[in-house]
């Protein structure tokens, strides 16, 4: 069932939550998705959602807590007794089990755990607690279903069984030997085509599997499920051995993520900010960078305060300083996006540093060539100064020649050194190249009006 | 086999096709995956590549060709005959199939097509034409098992085996009656661990299943699929007939585009360009938003011009220009930047315009209070004018609110008509607010001086 979620549907359910009105709000929400419901439950208060939430199945109530965003999980879970979120836990897959206890104090942590109902669960929750969350070993889970290279299909069928009920999606089976090393990976769809009496030894595939090491980051997981589009990855340690299984829809949020990051770094938000983060947070992570680039103004009216003299003897000058910083930041902005999106997409993997930075300078000149170009049209046809308009013209041109290579060279030369090249993108760039615009502007009007 | 892609392999691999040394060069590239074949290639000259590919497997060619970039595909393309695209059709699954056709000239669509092997994959790849490309019919293909009530699990694993052999990933199993309409979804799991007597009707999935129509964006099927964490989705008709399957592998591209075009549009650029893209494709999809950044930057020298009396009475206020410019854009950037990814992610579904921007407002108010009281401090120790001080204390606090305000505001309204918001990021919020921002700064002026 899908669920409308209108503003009238949303006013009649607090309603029944005020009324206490369980019978009708079951009512309401049976069959509805978590994924709606969190989306529901989280447009109310936590102290509402929270006499909802109670009501649902153990199952559902799990799904719905691991849906919702993390600011709101973070209000809602303060509601929660400790006995109620073992609860949960318990329900849990152990990818999102450890995710939940991640974002709990370290004593809560030991406290839940002990607390558990399965011992097998409890501790795989607390090996995965382990790895970094940025790893494949921090987004993997331990469900996965596991098979013999000397069992026949029917035996396989109903050992496999027997792993698949804790399983909730199964999309491929990984055969191992005895140590758990990982041999293979085993399709469902051969399985179930396969003779009864078949070995596994015969229709598992041995070569060309992809798998992922623990430690891997979870962008590289994440390139490589992308690239040869699969649906789950086994992961391994060190030594091989099979420890847990990625499935692509947690992938998918990072794949998000990144993209997203990339997007909110060149805009100059340096936390992980979402349209529900509270005012303070939103501030707290803006803020950095409107400083950087109030520095930057500071700056700048050095610089023009060093050309005072020049302003002096022709205001008009002062007239275009906008213009020059604007246009600047604009193409900084775009070379560093362009470069920055193909490091992202691994673009650049087999081609020079300075094949990149060539174009972008070709580019650069192109688009510095036809702005040079209006402005001389417009300052020939409006403005009774030749010398403002050749000054105006050639320091465009060099802004924007320069402005492109700066916004190129930037952030290949950070990615050479490992830092994350979205830094460079967004205020840092456009700051940079205001102060480089300005001098050269002034520069050159020195000499035009020498 | 994973392959390293380096410098040395890639030289060595250039020498054996100049040598036309095709045994070491298959040798070389045996079980290497076409994804990896596909990197390779594109980073030789397409003359180069056409050499290796056509000494390729047909399957694996076919694949190859459509994990080339579409920059690269269209260069390498024109190097092959009508014949050897014909055969390459064959190959290749039937939405690959109508992607690479959809990228050809009208006349040599019908031609290849009437020119194919198998009269069936011939008139699926014609029906799948039909569709625009951004919608749940452009991302479908054909390929998809489906299964009858009133068979029984025995029956049904005769029928799929001969179903399942065109097929390459199986995820589900969908179940439609007589006219193909779309009953439920029947899981390889379930049919695998099933009784062989038990009848399909009693294990297939009826309730709460997700599909999609033929004409829904291709946004909303990401949306969906993400949601709801599904590696498959069927696509049905108007008559809810079962037409077509989407995978998550198609739908990855789709998310990752969205993101990716966000960011560009936010950083002015106005087509879809890949690090790839030459340079005049570069330069023209740069150039609309420079220019209206020049034409911003014209703008503003008026706006100056008109205050040119007070810049000649105190000169230094020329000095923070770039300072109230730069400020005005950091921040209204940063606004909309947020704003557009909550409006990508539907997180503003049951929350009012008002609020959010009412929010917006807030964090404008925080950070431009400690702008004006971190600039205010700077001015008082080093500059001897408190005049010029307050003015710019003052004209940032409200440039910077206005700036907050007009970023959240902007895209939330082209959103309400139905136009794109991330156009309003980057260069166009930019410009706005530097006019504004300009402005503000001389009227406080005026009255600070008066």
């Amino acid at each position: 069932m899908k669920l409308e979620l209108t503003k009238e549907f949303l006013e009649r359910l607090q309603l029944m939550v005020s009324n206490e009105d369980s019978v009708a709000i079951l009512e309401e929400l049976e069959n509805v998705h978590p994924a709606d419901l969190a989306d529901l439950l989280s447009s109310l208060q936590p102290e509402e959602s929270k006499y909802i939430f109670d009501y649902l199945e153990d199952e559902i109530s799990a799904e719905v807590l691991m849906e919702f965003d993390e600011d709101y999980r973070e209000r809602f879970i303060k509601l929660l007794s400790t006995e109620e979120i073992v609860g949960q836990v318990d329900n849990l897959e152990t990818d999102d089990a450890a995710d939940l206890l991640g974002e709990l104090e370290e004593s809560e942590k030991d406290e839940i755990i002990s607390q558990l109902e399965d011992p097998e669960h409890a501790s795989e929750i607390t090996d995965l607690l382990k790895y970094d969350e940025d790893t494949a070993g921090g987004l993997m889970h331990k469900e996965f279903i596991t098979a013999k290279t000397y069992w026949a299909v029917d035996r396989c069928v109903v050992e496999l069984r027997r792993q698949a009920e804790e399983v909730d999606r199964v999309y491929s089976i990984y055969v191992v030997d005895k140590d758990d090393v990982l041999l293979g990976i085993l399709s469902l769809k051969s399985l179930l085509f396969a003779d009864p009496k078949t070995l596994i030894d015969s229709i598992y595939i041995k070569e060309n599997v992809h798998y992922v090491k623990t430690h891997e980051s979870s962008e590289d997981v994440a390139a490589a499920m992308e690239k040869y589009d699969l649906v789950s990855i086994p992961v391994v340690d060190r030594q091989n051995k099979l420890v847990g299984r990625i499935t692509i829809d947690d992938v998918v949020d990072v794949i998000k993520e990144e993209a997203e990051k990339d997007f909110q770094m060149a805009s100059g938000i340096s936390e992980n900010v979402e349209s529900s983060s509270g005012v303070l947070k939103n501030t707290r992570s803006r803020l950095p960078w409107i400083l950087i680039g109030l520095a930057g103004g500071v700056a700048a009216s050095q610089i023009i305060k060093g050309y005072e003299g020049q302003i002096d003897l022709n205001p008009a000058l002062a007239f275009f300083i906008p213009l020059i910083v604007a246009t600047a930041g604009n193409v900084g902005v775009q070379s560093s996006a362009i470069i920055v999106q193909g490091l992202a997409s691994k673009d650049y993997k087999y081609q020079g540093l300075f094949k990149q930075v060539g174009k972008e300078t070709l580019v650069g000149m192109l688009v510095g060539l036809i702005c040079s170009i209006v402005i001389f049209g417009i300052s020939y046809a409006f403005i009774d100064d030749m010398k403002l308009g050749i000054t105006i013209s050639i320091s465009l041109f060099l802004v924007v020649v320069l402005a492109a290579i700066l916004g190129a060279l930037v952030p290949l030369i950070l990615d050479r050194i490992k830092i994350d090249p979205a830094l460079a993108t967004g205020p840092f760039i456009t700051t940079a190249n205001d102060i480089i615009g300005l001098t050269i502007y002034f520069v050159v009007a020195y000499f035009v009006y020498l």
